[in-house]
């Protein structure tokens, strides 16, 4: 990560003001506020506003006129109920803001979910500045050969020298250029005195995706815990993962009954089909199903074995 | 309005605890937190908490470090221009959360609006209490000759008496039989010690659609806006307006200077289509377009008069 | 269900009516077009209008040139992969629109699936017509003792006559006064020459929630299983689930592999927590757990017996 | 544009499929259905679906047994009612599908309008082919001097030449880099027999955004007129304002009624806050306001002057 002092500054400044307010407040989360948790070699999350906190849920599901909670554990149970049976409003009514610094890549993945409100900077507006994401070698993965989408071994040594001076070559080119075209220096003086440089919005298409890019996101908890739930899951990439994994820190600050249901009926569940659900009632009643039996293809019958970690035939 | 003795209570108690946080505060806005704001004969709205103020909109949109204000002109500048230029994402990045008390006819046009997040009290799982709206008389009009979808001349007196009267016999008779099905009292005894009450979600279809129902509304100030522009203008029907002309108040002391900007781009504003431009561009050039050079209708003519404050022909 | 005779013909006449298309058409879709399944005493659900069948879900997940289509086999794997791996954008990419007639206690639920398009009939423009619910005695259940929001036993039939007789009369007075505060006959004939009658907007407060509505309704394939996962399921209240059941008789016709995979991964499918999977996976290794060692609660440990159909403890 | 020869017998084939159907149906789209339309070096958009037509829209707001259509003059002028009273719901129920490939970085723009449904070519899965947008010298615009977000003159010819060389060159460096990594040739074959392949997920991110990517892109009509107002209008960039402009034609086949009020009420209109509904009616009142009075900012007063083809002082 690369804070200048000016930002790390206004950070400071932001984090030095305190005021008084009645709203729902949750310690743990205003100490971490305005942090930058830096992710990659240039990336970062902070975490810039918050709505709500466990009780708002319980103040929403039960419409009250003060704040909903009764005893702890009821408002856990309530809270767990509520996860249960995917009951989705009264979580809507908590909210997370974030300002993130991200690969353009991994932004594209993330766009993808459409229930939230993002500010992104405009490289039609501004000019980019000279950074993009190198992997560590250890993550230099070489493509799986049983999923199309996924990744095998790492790289040996002297071939993930070779990705990473290449991917650092053009990147450092592509920024040249980029300059070159918009005739103008990263001080943002001009390069060439009688020229005009390219509009900003044609000499960033020039660079590659691998650049950074930042936006302010906001997004309600219950469309939270969805961007979680498929992007902090092994099945996404790693870019993306890390950025998912750290916002499950900032979850378990904010909403700590939320995290934990979280974590008991998504992360570690599992969903079975019908059919798998035939499989597991067969077993219990002592009487084993042949896949042929179960009707499943032969990928979902292996899903299957993982998921009740048991080898079925 | 009637709140009970233990609802005021538990408004005051949650009134009565402060608490310090980092995060943009507006005292304006903390002073009538939770205060119930009445309407009509029993509603009201009260404010349960929000997300950011005018500076936030400001941060959002300079993708900031710090708080993103710079002098009080220019951040007023800026949200005059994204608000005329209809820039809608920095605006989003504010939230804020109502609880609700409305009669059931209201909820049903409010909920067209979608783009905002609901906890609505359930009649399948509680019993409704006897509340029902009854206008006033100087709102009982008459069904408007020209507007099908508007209200002409008050009712007479004797008339609205008569109405007045239909109406509460209705809604009394309709909740005493909703009682009777489901075999319980106000405080919760039975009428019938043999008897099994009807169902709560089934007893309920007997109510009409004057009774107040009541939820927590919570919506970005984007589509908040985009709420009050519809329902707090003259053609909304009365009943819907009053509660978007309370939350216009409310606007007011949460962001003044998106407030302003409101009104200035969107309350007293009017769009003019290519032909009503064509109109007004030959009326100052020193040329009157007819009706029938203009290829305007006779009602759209007479809107574009009823904008210009000019009679045209 | 009560169609007049006009309703009738102009149903008739569209249904005359043929062209031809490059479109991807579904012939046993096509013959029930525009056709009214009765549901309840008055409603009704038509299909309108749809977009794409199981080959255009094919087609977006490859984005494809052609097709997209190979051997049915494979179609059918891939459809059931995107199913079971929840990748819900290619089954977005087919439309359907109903006009539906439902009570307005029922439009009421339903509307809270907001990811649809819906234009309902105007109660403040026009007059709604002499059409409300009343339950058939075998559905007059009593309230659950146990479900807060479910019913109990069936009421005993002289109750049940009683509640039938309550709700009818009601809903007869409550229209009758509808037509005396908007001094208009079901012809349209004035009642009193001599007075204005009460605007449309205002006398409609006077209904109860059982009378019916009409709307139509559009939404994509993605929104369209959700809502029938959650409305055609044993916890919704009976009078929305029969309109559900019907729309998985539509939804059979018309994409017969997405029906099949949804048969198998939704409807007859569950999802188990990861302390649900714990007490699975130890019962498939020959442990059995407590339900204490389990950590659930009574209520969550019963939910997991009645899923893997068989006593735990 | 480059379809290859199978991706041309592929649109072919479908073409050449036609089918009976009741559904509304358009003639003049359905000649163009699965065409490709040429944009940019590279791009193009393909029509591959839609539902309903201008009556669907009549059909809707009337709420219709049968097609609801009335005299072309009477539908004409409830959708002209409709678009200038933005009521959108009714357009809501029109639905169209394309496919399109785009740049990175027009798509980057695009997937901003949220109410819409994708499904984009991924490169995680799939590997992108060679190629990238190279503009044409008449659009290589220099920076623009007033407007940090637009284009001034165009570069001179020498200096285009260099711009277009550098970001040629760029562009295929990079690509070439991006099968070494991938340790695979154009068709398929390993480049180094011995050696892995990085995985197809790392290996583009070092593609710049000129690349071309490709999705299908769905939208009900309201929010179809919403993109094309924003993205055909001359703030937008040019890049994404062809693909806008040639959807407008599409538009005018598909809804030609809609098309007409769409340019009437939004393409050539104005929107006039009420600062400036005050000097108009001023104006028009005999009176001049000078900008001081009318207590405009000096931008918006520019602006007031272009919308009203006046000079106001």
């Amino acid at each position: 990560m690369s804070l200048n002092a000016l930002q790390t500054q206004e950070i400071l400044n932001q984090q030095n003001e305190t005021y008084q307010t009645r709203r729902a407040t949750v310690p743990a989360l205003e100490e971490i506020l305005f942090d930058a948790i830096p992710l990659l070699d240039h990336g970062f999350i902070r975490v810039i506003d918050y709505m709500g906190d466990d009780s708002a849920i319980v103040q929403a599901a039960r419409v009250s006129y003060g704040k909903g909670t009764k005893k702890v554990s009821e408002d856990q149970g309530l809270i767990n109920y509520l996860m249960r049976h995917r009951h989705s409003t009264p979580f809507e009514m908590c909210e997370i803001k974030f300002h993130v610094k991200l690969p353009i890549f991994v932004a594209r993945q993330w766009i993808r979910h459409r229930t939230a409100n993002v500010n992104e900077y405009s490289a039609r507006y501004s000019i980019l500045d000279k950074e993009f994401y190198i992997p560590q070698p250890e993550h230099l993965a070489s493509q799986s050969q049983i999923n199309n989408q996924g990744r095998g071994d790492v790289l040996d040594g002297e071939r993930a020298a070779r990705v990473m001076q290449l991917l650092k070559e053009d990147a450092c080119r592509a920024y040249d250029h980029y300059q070159v075209m918009l005739n103008e220096t990263e001080t943002g003086a001009k390069i060439d005195e009688n020229e005009d440089g390219l509009a900003r919005e044609l000499a960033r298409m020039n660079l590659p995706v691998n650049f950074y890019t930042q936006w302010y996101w906001k997004i309600d908890l219950h469309n939270f815990m969805h961007f979680l739930s498929l992007r902090a899951d092994s099945h996404a990439q790693y870019e993306i993962r890390v950025y998912a994994e750290a916002m499950l820190e900032v979850l378990k600050k904010w909403v700590p009954i939320t995290y934990q249901a979280f974590t008991d009926y998504r992360v570690g569940s599992a969903h079975l089909s019908a059919k798998g659900l035939d499989v597991v009632r067969a077993l219990l009643a002592g009487k084993q199903l042949t896949r042929e039996e179960s009707k499943m293809g032969i990928r979902e019958w292996r899903e299957l074995e993982a998921v009740l970690q048991t080898k079925l035939d």
